[in-house]
């Protein structure tokens, strides 16, 4: 009995997220109200009070979720020794996220401007900056695991702190989103053949 | 006489520009009204609807000053021959943007806040998105151009396409942009070192 109950209080948190998701990609999240989210899920303000406070919460749910699946699609590949190069990898991860199976009624193609909209929203929201942080510290940690592996192969010079090919490849993944957000979708294999091309480079220290 | 009011002109309109930069990355652009734009410029509501009809108009000026000010970065490092590597040319570029040449009166370290509003901004502001389009796309042939080059000189594997090649260098600053905005401040140098540790790494096609 209690069991049951659990699975429909996970099921209708979902719903309300899913629901909160799909509006806040639709107008921004300044022009959304909670009686718009009221409106989408259609749900009573109790049901949906009872599982968030507000706005905020649900924004911070929303990152909470995406960040924590891009952190096991992330602890799926550091278990290969070594990990795939990273042209695999980041199609690999990027597929996932956009391929729509983190936010589940969310299309993939919906993901990119989600994503803008909350960093534009993280700049004047001091909690939510926390999650993000967060967030971004844990894959963050699972990209230096990544870079470590390829230079203890032997696939990458060992010289350069594995923190900075780390930032640079989650920047890559980053301004992706971005374009797809701004420019409409593009598929994977165009970041892939990019990193590749750049892999062909001599990586040496000018000069 | 006339040459002396263009140049009042030009000195009224850029002071209206640089003032409107600030207070909107300081509110963000939904909660900045002409009146917040104003009062940060110190002149009249004559004064500044003389220069620009609203904050769209605002908006669309101060996007199409920064994209002009990279695409000329861009022509710079274009004429050498062969153009520095990427992880040079990036540093170059990036560190003209965020060393605050670009936007005069603001601190370079705004401007990625400022990027990150402006995408935001973009998603659901139609002529935005073709200022931005357009911006984009002269920084990508600029992008394309170099990449040519490189394959020219031998310097990257010739069979991918400089534009696959394009859209990931500009991934690339446009997320450390974003990292920029989210986490504060990091020196260019960290992008440097990663894009070094990528270009160590073997570019042919896996498997």
């Amino acid at each position: 009995m209690a069991r049951v109950s659990q699975e429909h209080l996970d099921a209708r948190r979902r719903q309300i997220l899913e629901g909160a998701t799909r509006v806040f990609v639709r107008n921004g999240f300044h022009a959304t109200s909670m009686q718009d989210v009221l409106r989408e899920v259609d749900l009573s303000a109790g049901a949906v009070y009872r599982y968030f406070s507000g706005k905020e919460e649900l924004i911070a749910a929303i990152v909470t979720e995406v960040l924590g699946a891009l952190r096991e699609a992330f602890a799926d590949a550091v278990r290969q020794s070594p990990p795939e190069p990273p042209d695999v990898l980041v199609g690999r991860v990027m597929g996932r996220v956009l391929g729509g199976e983190i936010v589940q009624g969310i299309g993939g193609e919906l993901i990119p401007r989600l994503i803008v909209q909350v960093w534009a929203e993280t700049l004047r929201n001091e909690s939510l900056a926390e999650v993000m942080r967060s967030g971004y510290a844990k894959v963050y940690d699972s990209w230096v695991e990544v870079v470590e592996a390829y230079q203890a192969a032997g696939l990458m010079r060992a010289d350069i702190p594995a923190g900075h090919v780390a930032r640079t490849m989650i920047a890559v993944a980053q301004g992706f989103a971005a374009q797809q957000a701004l420019f409409g979708e593009v598929p994977i294999e165009v970041l892939q053949n990019g990193l590749r091309g750049l892999m062909s480079m001599d990586g040496q220290k000018p000069g």
